[in-house]
């Protein structure tokens, strides 16, 4: 029964990726994952909100392990955060338009009108802007400004998916990539101690953490 | 009857925006607009696919005018840019993080369902992007630059926004309007002649049009 479980939550992934939360039928789900309907509410009583749920929080680590192997073997941050964005330029042509980011249409059907699915969101969100804040930091950017670069990254591929998938084009998540490279190389020490005029000396990481998204 | 089919419009404009395309019944439009169910089919005999184009397309309009309002009396394009981001995010505050784009839920939830709409939204990104291009070639931006930021500014507000509704915080869209502005600011005559060591000379715009996206 484990692999009926596991194969409603990559088909739910899958669908949301797709067409979003609410165009997506429990019927739909099972037919597709080829479980019987009963299953679905033995696996989540809490029927479509905890399957939401759990499928986008199943997405965001899933994502996460794809910035891990783009990043791990790239020379650079700078690099790697470009690779992330063309990567994703190639999946999403392959795809004709149609993956891009796994929780994006939930996000903003939600965000009004499910704070259950909202705050899924949010956490996922919250946890890629973390691993990426991470990643800059130990390229030896200062925290505060790591964190900006990671929300501005996010916020930047979150959009050109947007119109990319609309324009059904591949030049915005394109572009994109290329401002994110620049943002990243600006901030790193050699560029910021160059802009100094001065040499690139021993790196001081300031100990104070990242300002965190949250709260209202 | 003219009032009868405005407020039909409005009101499923603020639906669209709130909740999306697929959360939004025809039965919940009339009797928000406050209109018999028979005038939808009167004036949208195509049902709601018919009423969504031409709602994408009204907020398009609509939110071209917001622009306009704010580049209008701005004195220069870089100050624009961030105050439209600033005052999205104030606005994104008073209305509980509900009321961000018109089109965006609507854009990614059809993307890949509905191609009527999806060409209503491609429309109408692609009439800001020119709009915004335009403002920038004026202030002097050469056309291909001009269009690249466009392109980054509108991409980065779409998915700022989206962060900032998941998370219930301004910060992405603050964020992202500080980092437009940079970017319009590196870009205007005097910084790319400053950065050339040189003193801005007469303009030199470039007589070639701004890229289009558009086509797969």
């Amino acid at each position: 029964m484990a692999n009926t479980r596991e194969r409603i939550v990559t088909t739910t992934a899958e669908l949301f990726g797709r067409q979003g939360y609410n165009a997506t039928g429990l019927k739909q789900i099972v037919a597709m994952a080829q479980a019987p309907f009963g299953s679905l509410y033995h696996f989540f009583p809490g029927g479509k909100e905890q399957l939401g749920a759990e499928v986008i929080r199943w997405s965001g680590a899933v994502y996460a392990q794809l910035l891990a192997a783009i990043f791990d073997p790239a020379p650079d941050v700078a690099t790697a955060i470009e690779d992330f964005f063309t990567g994703a330029a190639a999946h999403l042509q392959e795809t004709d338009y149609a993956d891009a980011c796994p929780i994006a249409t939930v996000a903003l059907e939600v965000a009004s009108t499910s704070d259950t699915l909202r705050q899924a969101t949010a956490d996922v969100f919250g946890s890629w802007i973390a691993e990426l804040t991470e990643r800059f930091v130990a390229a030896g950017i200062e925290p505060g400004t790591a964190w900006n670069l990671a929300v501005n990254a996010l916020g930047a591929l979150e959009g050109a998916f947007m119109l990319s998938r609309a324009m059904r084009s591949v030049e915005p998540v394109e572009l994109a990539g290329a401002a994110a490279r620049a943002a990243v190389e600006a901030a790193l020490p050699s560029a910021v101690a160059a802009a100094a005029g001065r040499r690139p000396g021993p790196r001081a990481v300031s100990p104070r953490r990242p300002r965190r998204v949250g709260g209202h």
